[in-house]
């Protein structure tokens, strides 16, 4: 196979208070290693022990997927110590994105960070616009994205849930699904 | 690693005008495969020499994805025939989600197939209430779903276009991005 590199990196937001946000940026991590390319992502708030099912297959499929967060936010009794992970994934996300080791990153919830203010989104945009190496894809998901940020992305989708289990029918997450 | 059999299999219906969908779809069935589910699925519509990107993180992952479209319906120059292979792929369908060997199946872009009219929506949804083992997920994705399926799911999200690179900025399609 022969890898082509792409003429101009996009960058991608998946946003809106619906399901499927980081469930689509996996599946264009997963099309993405179907055509070779060098896939690697962080994930910023979500709890090291959840998300096993994308963890795993990340794992088996040689794909570098690295959390930093400490569980849901919300749930969090040491804002401090959410907020000190989620500054040290964005100093270990510039590292990376700067590398050129890969084709397309994930950074995955990281509206979050800008939304709490922990990290300025302006500031954050500056430096992707002037650090991101030119083919490279970045895939940015979570709700409240910034509207500096929406101006700077390519494509952006939001996602509107029009219907949703947990809140209609009471149902418990599933295991493999976990939206 | 012990499979869990879900209590209630979810219908999943990914629809709008926006990017995602069947991305979204590709994140659950990697996801579920990284929890050791059984996986499979069919594209409807889709030509059976695009979607390579996700054709080969299939194969290697060992996911079964079976195309049954050829090509684009709004640029086929036979829609009988295109009908007819979406009609064919239905039945395979049928005969995989009876079968006990899956925990979760995609119907990719399979909306289209009741919206062209080529299957009666509420007979499709009947047959889904009446024969779909309690356990299994289903995902449906395309832009049109019929009300009556919204009615009939679990979870729908709709995913709305924002912001696209190739009608807003005329690049490209990028290869392992494809959306």
């Amino acid at each position: 196979m022969t890898r082509t590199t792409p003429r101009k990196g996009l960058v991608i937001v998946n946003t809106g208070n619906g399901k499927g946000k980081t469930t689509a940026a996996l599946g264009l991590l997963m099309r993405a290693w179907g055509h070779d390319l060098r896939v690697g992502g962080i994930q910023f708030i979500k709890s090291e022990t959840a998300g096993y099912g994308e963890y795993r297959a990340c794992e088996r499929m040689g794909i570098e997927l690295t959390p930093v967060g400490d569980g849901c936010t919300w749930l969090s009794r040491d804002m401090d110590e959410t907020r000190d992970r989620a500054l040290r994934g964005w100093e270990v996300a510039q590292q990376k994105i700067t590398s050129g080791d890969y084709d397309i990153f994930l950074l995955d919830e990281f509206t979050y960070v800008m939304h709490y203010g922990w990290l300025d989104a302006p500031t954050v945009v500056d430096w992707l616009r002037t650090s991101k190496p030119e083919p490279l894809h970045v895939v940015i998901t979570g709700r409240y994205a910034p509207p500096v940020l929406i101006d700077y992305a390519d494509l952006v989708t939001d996602m509107t849930m029009v219907k949703h289990p947990f809140s209609d029918q009471g149902l418990a997450a599933q295991q493999g699904i976990e939206f």
